[in-house]
Order: C-alpha cells, then structure tokens, then sequence
C-alpha cells in the first residue's frame, strides 16, 4: 500500500564547535546544509558541567524552534584532544578549566538522548574541508589551522588519521628555525607554534620594536599602514608556515592544502611568504600542490562534526 | 574423494630488491620466511633493460634452484618513485641511467610470465618492518631510511600510504635547523638529507676539519678513536634525524617509530643523539613512543616487497 501522503519530517543532525571562547551549535543536513545555528560564550572557567549544559542547551533551543525536523544524532568537534574509541577528553589547555577527563560523548548522550560522535575541534574543521568545502573530491588532504595554536590534520579518503593516542596534527610543534629557542606552548623551544600562531607573532612584533600591541589585528594594521617591523613579521609568519607546510608535503604528497584559522586573515603579504616557502621547500615534482584557503570558515568544523553524526547513523 | 598423499610443491613468491648499487632477489613464503636469495651487482650505468635482465636473472635463477617450489608472484622493491596504479618509474637519481619512464611492472611480468607488484624500496622497506620486523603488529608506523638519502614512509593499518603522486616519504626532504642553508640533493636548501645522510655527514666532516674522509666509515672510525670532530659530526646527524623525528610523531602520533639504514651502524653515539633529540621535541604525552632500530636489515624490503606479491594473488 502506498504511505500517506503526510510531509514527512526533514532529517538533521544536530553539530557542536566548542571552542574556549564560544560554543556555536547548527542543525545540518545530510547534504550539508546548515539549516539553523545558535551560539553562546563558552563558560570555560566555570567547569565542564557548565559548558556540557550550555552546549546541549544550544541543541535543544534549536530542536525546540525547528518543529518540522527530526534530529536523528549530534556531532562534536571540541577543543582537546579526545580520544576517539572512548569519546572522552584525554588532555585540553586552561582554557576549559576541568575539560580533561570529560566523557563527552556519555554527558551529551545523556542529556540530550541522541547518538554522540566527538572529534578534535581541528579535526572537525578539517573533515568538514575534505568533505564539503575547499578540497571536496580530494582524496588525501592537509589541512593546517592558524590560530591561538597551530595545529593540522591528515584526511586520507574522507577519514581523519587521528593518531594512536589520538593525538595525531600538532604541526605547530614541529622546529622551525624561524622559532629560534623562543619556548613553545608544549614546553619544548623552537616550535613553529612559538613564532607563527597568533600571539607568537604578537610577541615576536613587541621583541622587535620593544613596542606591545594588543593583538594580531593591531599587527595587521600596522603592517597596512606602512610599519616596517609590523610588515616584517607579518611575513615571517607565512614564511614560517609554508616552510613547515613545504616539508609536510614532501613527506605526505597530499592532493591539496586547505588553511585555516585566525591567523589567515593577515591577508594577502601573509598568504604570499606562504605559498613562497611552500615553493622553496617542496620537491621540484611537488611544488604544484594547490594550497588554499579555507571555504567553509566557521561552518567548516560544524560539518565535519556533522557528518561524523551521520556515521553513527549508518 | 581424498587427494593422492604425493607432496604438494610448497608456495613461495619471488622478491627483488632493485638499489643502486646491488639487485637481490629471494623466495618468500606466505608467512615471510626467506628460503632463497641471490645478488648481483645491478649495471645501473648501463640502462634500463641491463638493470631488468639481471633482475630477472635472479629471478629464474632461484626458480631453477628450487625444484619443488611453485613461483606464484613477483613483488619489487626498487629505487626511484614508482606510480601506484601503473607500475612505472615516474622518477629516479642519475645512479640508474634511463630508471625514469620504465614500465617496471610491465617488462618483469613480461619478462618472468609472473603477477608483478611494485613499489618504492623505502616504502618495501617499512612494509616489512611493519608486517614482519621491529613494528609487526602495530596499527600505524613511521619507518626513517638515513643512508645516501634520507627516507620515510607512514605505513598504517598495513598499508603504505604513497601519496597523491606516489611520492610520499621525502622526510629528508624537511626543513632542518642543523642544515643550515646547504644545498640538498634536490636542488633546495637547508633540509634535513644535506646533513644528516651519509653524504652529508661526510661533507660535514671535512668543512669542520678541513680533513676531506672517503667515507662514513671513516668518519665512524675516527669517532671511536676520540676525534673530537667526528664524535660531533656523529651526534650532530642523530639529533638532526631526531629532532625531525620528533616533529613528524607530533604530527602523525605513530604506535612505533623505527629507523633504518646504512647511517645507523654509526652506533650507540649516534642512536643516543638520535633518542634525546626525539625526547626534546615531542609533546608531553608523545615522548614514550617506541623509537626502534630496523630488525629485519637487507631482508626488510624483499619481506615487504613479497608481501605485496601475496596481495596480487589474493
């Protein structure tokens, strides 16, 4: 017998990006729509309780105003590292007090009564990449984020190589000698981290001129207005970036480079002592690697969440 | 019915190591055990054909030799960058005149009336560590060649992954501190095989002592009489592949690392410049990964190459 010819629900998934400052939750569908999102601070210092009842009050706010949708499961790029069998978080900065040791995937599984996957917040932005947006189609990807933090992620054939302690894409804490013995974030010196994140190249600005800025958005401007230091490290930054990225892809040859993060927004003397290094490393057979920006920006860690949620489902 | 009790002939598959310097071929059964092998020097000045006659030479000579073994495969390792799909060589040093453009595969099935599967001999290299040596039985591996070049290969869940233009593993081809701005062998500067390959430790040598040395050996044996400079050169090349080592775990988060090659017979000196440098580099919660010496030497490529000759059949 033919069904009733009722509209039948939209399907969605529902996807969270917890950052340290913010947490954005979106509801998508299986094409990679998002179809809504909402977003609130982080309350990072008040614990992990705190910040698993904002993330799923976010989801319910948004399963309450779509009526017409059913939320099948929930996809979770966060900040962490998070262990990919157990859904737990393994370690995290001081930005999310108490975050380490979290079982994410249970807590929101509990409070929200759907399937859980959670994946590391670069990880996620990554996949979503590969998946939906700047290197669509491509089978192996690297991606690099520029940020806080610098960190990476491998996409081989649509699947994000996590690590055997889940640990895999800290490219930021590979030397560079562009870091010197300046110490990184991870204890070690030299780290490419320590020079190219965000508020490396704000440090490296006030070691310069012995003048400090707020941070990178004063660099920027200044470069723009004719500072010479500022247009130096400006430079320096993308130089650093490349000349790790170049190494990366002599070692990994992936079909294409996505990056991403705060950091891109220098603009184009950035992206251009970028590609340059990227050139002067790379092997002569691999220098044509298309190095891109990130598409999908914001969305992009929401889809790659999401479509991790679609797997649960599969 | 019951088969007749005559003795089965026993299975084996056919391996060749195609190098620089010398071809080696065996006879490999399915469970990795080496029952025959021959070598020759391989006429890499002479051509292309000369280089496949000789290996093919092996080849049936073995076979002659081993009247009750049935020859299933043939799996090769060999110099130079092999494509995946084709089984052509798609580039190569000068060592072996003409290598570039031979269709490897297509000329030894031809050749030996056998299925041929070929791969790059650093990748063969790590493929039998990985499924027969120092890291059998781990999920993921990062296998390091130092020798004349410098080599990796990440080998997860048994397979190589060789890139979007089959070139993956150019390691030495990383951006090092310790390089200075040396030329490489690839026609960039400062990275990691201009110091620390065996001709790069050489070079090493004489620009510190003004002392030109033949070659390593000479270095290694200077070291172990207490010359000052060839005990630096030696530590200088193990911290310079650690701390590249450690940049890579931090990146790729490997079960097991496992280093081979000719520069590991520098010694103890060498591996304990070598194990501090990957110590002083690695995040916190990576610095206990198994850092291992290739168990399985000169049979290590033909175990990964018949490996893949086992594939062919299966």
């Amino acid at each position: 017998m033919p069904e009733a010819s009722t509209p039948r629900a939209v399907e969605a998934v529902a996807a969270l990006d917890v950052g340290g400052t913010k947490t954005t939750a979106a509801l998508v569908t299986r094409q990679g729509q998002v179809v809504d999102r909402a977003t609130a601070p982080t309350p990072g210092r008040a614990g992990a309780s705190a910040v698993l009842d904002t993330a799923a009050g976010l989801v319910d706010r948004l399963r309450a105003r779509s009526a017409g949708t059913s939320v099948r499961a929930l996809g979770v790029g966060s900040a962490g590292v998070i262990d990919r069998t157990t859904g737990r978080v393994l370690s995290a900065t001081d930005v999310l007090t108490g975050w380490a040791g979290t079982d994410l995937r249970g807590r929101l599984r509990e409070l929200l009564g759907l399937p859980v996957a959670v994946v590391n917040d670069v990880h996620a932005h990554a996949l979503g990449e590969a998946r939906h947006g700047a290197a669509a189609g491509c089978e192996t990807v690297l991606f690099v984020a520029v940020g806080t933090g610098v960190g990476a992620s491998f996409v081989v054939g649509g699947t994000v190589l996590v690590g055997a302690h889940s640990a895999a894409g800290h490219a930021g804490h590979q030397p560079s000698r562009h870091a010197g013995s300046l110490p990184c974030t991870c204890g070690r010196r030299g780290h490419l981290e320590a020079i190219a994140s965000g508020p490396g190249l704000v440090d490296e600005y006030a070691r310069r001129t012995g003048r400090p800025v707020e941070d990178l958005r004063a660099v920027a401007a200044l470069a723009e207005g004719g500072d010479e230091a500022a247009g130096e490290v400006v430079r320096l930054g993308g130089t650093a970036v490349g000349s790790a990225v170049g190494g990366l892809v002599n070692m990994l040859d992936p079909d294409v480079v996505v990056i991403g993060g705060g950091v891109t927004g220098l603009g184009e003397p950035w992206w251009r002592a970028l590609r340059a290094a990227v050139t002067r490393e790379t092997l002569p057979g691999l220098d044509a690697v298309p190095v891109l920006a990130s598409a999908l920006g914001a969305d992009a860690p929401l889809l790659g969440a999401a479509s991790l949620a679609w797997e649960t489902l599969s």
